[in-house]
């Protein structure tokens, strides 16, 4: 599996997602990075529900975000996901958001995951997650 | 216990709530039935979580809204929240939200539940729950 | 313009749309109508966004929902929203949602909109949304 | 004004912020975290929706969150959030969540916030806000 990997997701902004600054509610972009985490999965070949059917789970520890444009509704945004071994058993996923019609940046960021079972304890990664993540 | 309860709720607006026409956004109203049922409960003497723990469960069957006045950012607002058997199997709770400052009608609805197993599937409202609810 | 007009949109369950239960949130499918009604309005020519630009908005006053069946994390629906008048000055949009994969229902209902200026308040219907909407 | 004031808030995790893991969706800290930005400032003495009014908006710019427990549906939190200048012109809004019934840990982090006009452009911040955020 080519561990540079990237996943390229368009979507666009929901009526629901802007708040009265006329912009995306910013607790959104958190969500997105959730879409664009299920997306990349998906693409390596392992979807995140068939995952957590395996008995691995990805709970978040931590997440950082930067918020560098604007970005409507109906917008089309581009996102741009990929991941990486972050130490022993952590993930790390990196996560851009553009305007699809200009490039425009809009967000941009990071989460880390622990990489559990279903109670929330830490595992040792199972080989299969090592060759998809690279 | 009194078939004739009603649950009094009182809350702010936040501003993740707001879209760009400046008030709440129309899916909030129906997050917020869901807090006025659990306030309600409680307040019945078995909180929603406790429900779960006995192994029952409400699921949401229809819900049915009516949007009737601007409520805003910060906007304190109070909730009044009852509940009814409806037909053999069903629970119907009635809400209804204005503004606190001064009674401006808000929104109101009704949401009718199931009385399931954790599965989904509808089981006989045990006693306790026929008292509960009148 | 076909008054009989239908969008069809496909679209995959979050992750942060799901509750503890295992399946959607019932507000979501809120949020999920207002997408459907962004769909369509694009297909009939005259995308939400610009219709506000023109100074046409279509606040909710009334929402219906029926949850007829479960979705889970990541699976694909297919939402089906049509439109028509409903009164002097009113829309209605109906909606129904169901499994891409088995069609299975999942959700159906229908919303009621105002047509009003910026200020909510109820305007005559421009000619273009008369012929938009059949 | 005292510039070490932290505001304490209450609340419950609400059936809809819960996800198919049981406990709260990680989006949702960062609404929270708005929540207490939003008591804070009323504490102060200028809640946020005055800000507005007074044409200075507080945009998010950067967000850092840690996950360090679990809450569960209908768990009391107790939210504590203080605020500081960070350089020239900017705000810095520092959040610590627990589990009200035994202290535990559930989120910490901190948000960045630019100081702006309402078309989001960099503004001196005025004298009253500098004397409120110490």
């Amino acid at each position: 599996m080519d561990p540079t990997a990237v996943n390229v997701h368009r979507f666009r902004v929901r009526y629901g997602e802007t708040d009265q600054m006329g912009t995306f509610y910013n607790a959104r972009a958190l969500e997105w990075f959730e879409v664009g985490r299920t997306e990349l999965l998906r693409q390596l070949g392992v979807p995140y529900a068939e995952m957590e059917t395996r008995g691995v789970y990805l709970p978040l520890v931590e997440a950082h975000l930067s918020f560098q444009g604007r970005a409507r509704y109906d917008d089309e945004l581009e996102m741009r996901t990929s991941v990486a071994q972050a130490g022993r058993a952590r993930l790390r996923f990196d996560v851009a958001i553009t305007r699809a019609e200009d490039g425009a940046a809009v967000t941009a960021g990071h989460t880390i995951h622990a990489i559990t079972n279903q109670a929330g304890r830490p595992i040792r990664p199972p080989a299969w997650l090592g060759e998809m993540v690279g």
